[in-house]
């Protein structure tokens, strides 16, 4: 009716939440119309994540126009759903960049634009981070400016976000809580509180005792996040509320292309797709190696028939270990807890002291969140549970906030703990073999995000010995020593060597971080005059530095070069690119090894 | 009335839950007079946490009567409490022994008892832990297995609990969470929970829409925790409810002592007291020097009333870390945000980005909670937080859980942060004023458990030069780098060498653990022949190896001894003796230095 009386084409005048002040209402909708077009056209071809900010497209302009951006300051909880925000806010031309190698982020980042008060990428941190500024604004005497945390609902069931609410409900912040209710994370989301904001949604009356009230927050809601102008007139009017409130909307993830909003798990970030028919694009060539979390997935429901004292556990990333398999097929032994790494890993503990075996699948990244856990509760104890950690090392476009570099040093200083990381599928199968048959210890498995190596995997399982080592090639002059997958990289730049360079290196993959293989470390420092190690972790406490306390202590004095990721921040970009920054691609290291000879 | 019908002496005939099982109620009264007596005469005596358990002694009597421990699983979260515990199941005997070397731990230990059915010390754990083993019990097929987490109001508002409590109201698992609220942990409780538990203790009619009922727990409560007969009933009522139920008992900390009642925070852990009055008996020598803790307390308020951009925060350690005085004297500046670690750093990182000075002060083994936070919100972000690591390196009796002794290897492997340990009274307040005048960094400040060097440390302050390590006597033979409060009993082991010897070690203290003062090492590098490094930290990934990976990086094939605490977990004792025991006491350094000339 009303798109005859608005322009078209209003997305292309919007570099900043200025220019939304002046449009009506029906122009605000049919904005709402360009961006979602936009966003589809642009993840369609360039991938990244669609479905969360298609779902918060009405939200992102409400919120931009109603509140004084980026005065007010406007935090996005995990940052999926931020690519709308960042298209109105100046970034639009540059859009086709995300997550890209020097190209924008995929998340908010206080680098890339002051619209962006606060960088997130790890969930449930947008509460605490905007009480802070609100009571920042507080005792810098600001009593006008705003704070708004817009969180989902599987994100506002971690911890960290109850203890923000717990805090901000004391004080008389100027803090306003969006909660984003898809019922979904990235796999739909856990647990009683779930449960109860489903029935406050069927209800549609949660009036008095709300459990969001009962924290002393200023409670409305639930209403329609897709619902432009009542959003308008919601936001406004929460505008002159003083102290902590809380505003629930339900959106529907993916809104607007029909496919997404279908398969919202697929369309979480569904890689290359048909702009308007939604199909997904997906490779002819179909003869790829599995990827690492595939061989974790199926490997671990062929172990559980076997072994009836086998659980698995995942904080919310069912799709992304492959746990989902054996969540679907032993619904009785494979858990999603939530976004609750904390819980997760101290239920593995309390599952293992009972005498069950649990895998305890963490992404690197994630396990910080549950390091006190991994130390307090599993580590000093001695209890025997299996972490998986998927995506260790550089996990490329999703850049700084997800690479899982400092597992092995923040590991390594942790007593009792047994820590590995296989070359391949074969080596990763056999260790959760191994694994399973009953250590005494906790053991920590590292493994990269993607592809495997294509090795032929399925073999029968052979027992890994617990601290041993590999000799992969023998030589007399430089040693190579490598930990996990990038020793298949050194196995490459080995063999483009000179055959009279070739021989006089020799490379040992050690798979075990922990314990050291102190008897093949004495053969390799007693025979070569040059070492070099390779991870794709943090060289300050990594394994290079583990190398390094063994030499020490044995009074070697053989010329080491440590080599893996430095000490900065490595943004997105392809895995690929960024091993060639950090100089531990093929290239990189042949021409290292071949410095030393 | 009915003293009169019961045995006197209940106590020294209880060894087991067994033996309470044929107790009538009058005589299990008299047993709960008996037990606090013995817990006030041994804490009187030989220290340790006295309230917490005082105020648990109906509730550990109704417990172990009920329900069938070892075999029903009991698991004390943080564990203060747990002393009542340990005197019924076998330990009344040794409990002379608490907290002391080689004597049983202050905290449930599953080493020490099967009736410790799982380990705390750390808060939170408890509702994951046992909600783990009754999921285990699920699926061992055991219907009839109890598990019960006793957890206080302070510990059930950190957000680990409230994963926890998440998780378990989807399953149906046989978990009983019993909440002790005394509306204390060690100091008063925070939040808009404990406003909400107070609100609901006078209503003393929730019935629906509760807050745990909301989680889809089966409430009762709230009820007298000092009310054995009732909470026997209750109890043994619970014990027949399937699926996730929640006891809500209201209790005193410190029942049964008037001044332990009175004075709750200072009888927490009241030291040495009278057993008949509950004075406390202090020591006549007030000319020691100040705590650490302290002479923070104390600078931040100097350093606040020349910066109003100051704030204090800490997670629930207002008396332990001393912003208690901060706290009272600027309500406005300084916070007490409740067991949230998490919470904390991001709260503090919201705040450092709108221009605020945030000290946050957190215990070294309690920002393993944050570490995440740590490096996603702070770290990554460049933003200026200063941490202050109370507690760091090795804390005495508490032991093992809460040693601070990895948060060098921690700390170390994350880009931007910058690392520091003050030797004395002095730098900890040089380094302060520093900071506060702004850095580009954030700063991780760790200093030790107990008494400071007593040095005049109410000088004008200075500035500290970032990555400037201090040279405090030089030699040529033997090198000693040092960080933190340990270079002081390096001093005292050198001054202890014959003079010939003495003239041959240098000694330099390097301050930064982060960045290294390179320019100071490559003269050390250069001038010596053997490089001793002394930490408190952990020797894996820790000071010493970043000194390895310095010498590593150019070339210097020097002999380097490191010294540290080694790759075990420590238990509790003195501070003294249990340096003693990993070498790092001053006859042991003295010795380590001569066997090097």
């Amino acid at each position: 009716m009303y798109f005859c009386l608005v322009k078209r084409d209003i997305l292309k005048h919007i570099n900043s939440s200025k220019d939304l002040k002046n449009l009506s209402i029906p122009e605000l909708e049919q904005l709402a119309h360009e961006l979602r077009a936009f966003i589809i056209n642009i993840v369609a071809t360039k991938e990244g994540h669609l479905g969360a900010s298609l779902g918060v497209v009405e939200l992102t302009i409400a919120i931009h126009y109603i509140f004084n951006t980026p005065k007010d300051k406007l935090i996005w909880d995990v940052g999926h759903q931020a690519y709308g925000h960042k298209i109105l806010t100046g970034r639009r031309d540059v859009f086709d960049t995300n997550r890209r190698l020097n190209g924008i982020s995929g998340f908010p980042n206080i680098f890339e634009s002051e619209y962006d008060a606060f960088g997130t990428g790890h969930s449930s941190t947008s509460i605490s981070a905007a009480l802070g500024m609100a009571m920042a604004a507080q005792i810098q005497g600001d009593k006008k400016q705003q704070h708004i945390a817009v969180i989902g609902d599987a994100s506002i069931a971690s911890g960290m976000a109850f203890e923000a609410l717990n805090h901000a409900g004391v004080t008389n912040a100027n803090l306003l809580v969006i909660l984003n209710d898809n019922a979904i994370g990235i796999d739909p989301s856990i647990g009683a509180l779930k449960d109860y904001l489903t029935q406050t949604k069927l209800d549609h009356k949660p009036e008095r005792d709300n459990i969001f009230e009962a924290l002393n927050f200023d409670y409305s809601g639930p209403i329609d996040g897709h619902d432009l102008p009542n959003l308008i007139h919601e936001l406004e009017r929460l505008k002159n509320v003083e102290g902590p409130k809380f505003l629930h909307i339900v959106t529907t993830k993916g809104k607007g292309l029909k496919k997404a909003e279908e398969d919202q798990i697929t369309y979480h970030a569904p890689g290359k797709f048909n702009a308007q028919t939604g199909d997904r694009i997906t490779s002819k060539d179909n003869i790829t190696p599995p990827k690492y979390q595939d061989v974790f997935g199926h490997t671990i429901i062929e172990l559980a028939e076997q072994n009836p004292k086998i659980v698995g556990i995942t904080p919310a990333m069912p799709t992304g270990s492959s746990l989902k398999y054996m969540i679907a097929q032993m619904p009785d032994r494979a858990f999603d807890v939530g976004i609750a790494e904390q819980h997760a890993v101290t239920l593995a503990a309390g599952m293992a002291k009972q005498g069950l075996v649990p895998f305890c699948n963490i992404y690197s990244t994630f396990l910080q969140r549950a390091y006190d856990q991994v130390i307090h509760d599993v580590a000093i104890q001695k209890l025997p549970v299996i972490f998986c950690l998927d995506r260790a090392g550089l996990v490329g476009n999703d850049g700084a906030t997800h690479h899982g570099v400092y597992d092995i040093a923040f590991l390594r200083c942790i007593p009792n703990i047994i820590l590995y990381a296989p070359m391949n599928e074969v080596d990763l199968r056999n260790i959760m073999y191994t694994a399973q048959k009953g250590l005494n210890n906790p053991i920590a498995i590292r493994y990269p995000r993607g592809l495997s190596e294509n090795v032929n995997w399925k073999q029968p399982f052979k027992d890994i010995e617990i601290g041993k080592g590999r000799v992969l090639k023998e030589g007399d002059k430089t040693a190579i020593l490598s930990i996990g997958t990038i020793g298949n990289i050194v196995n490459f730049a080995i063999d483009q060597l000179p055959q009279k360079e070739k021989d006089n290196v020799g490379h040992y993959n050690m798979q075990f971080i922990k314990p050291l293989d102190q008897k093949l470390l004495h053969v390799v420092f007693s025979t070569y005059n040059t070492i070099i190690t390779y991870e794709d972790g943090s060289i300050h406490g990594g394994f290079g530095s583990a190398i390094l306390e063994f030499a020490a202590q044995h009074d070697y004095h053989l010329k080491i070069i440590i080599k893996g990721i430095p000490d900065d921040f490595i943004e997105h970009g392809k895995t690929q690119e960024l091993k060639a920054i950090v100089n531990i691609d093929q290239d990189s290291i042949y021409d290292t090894i071949l410095s030393t000879l």
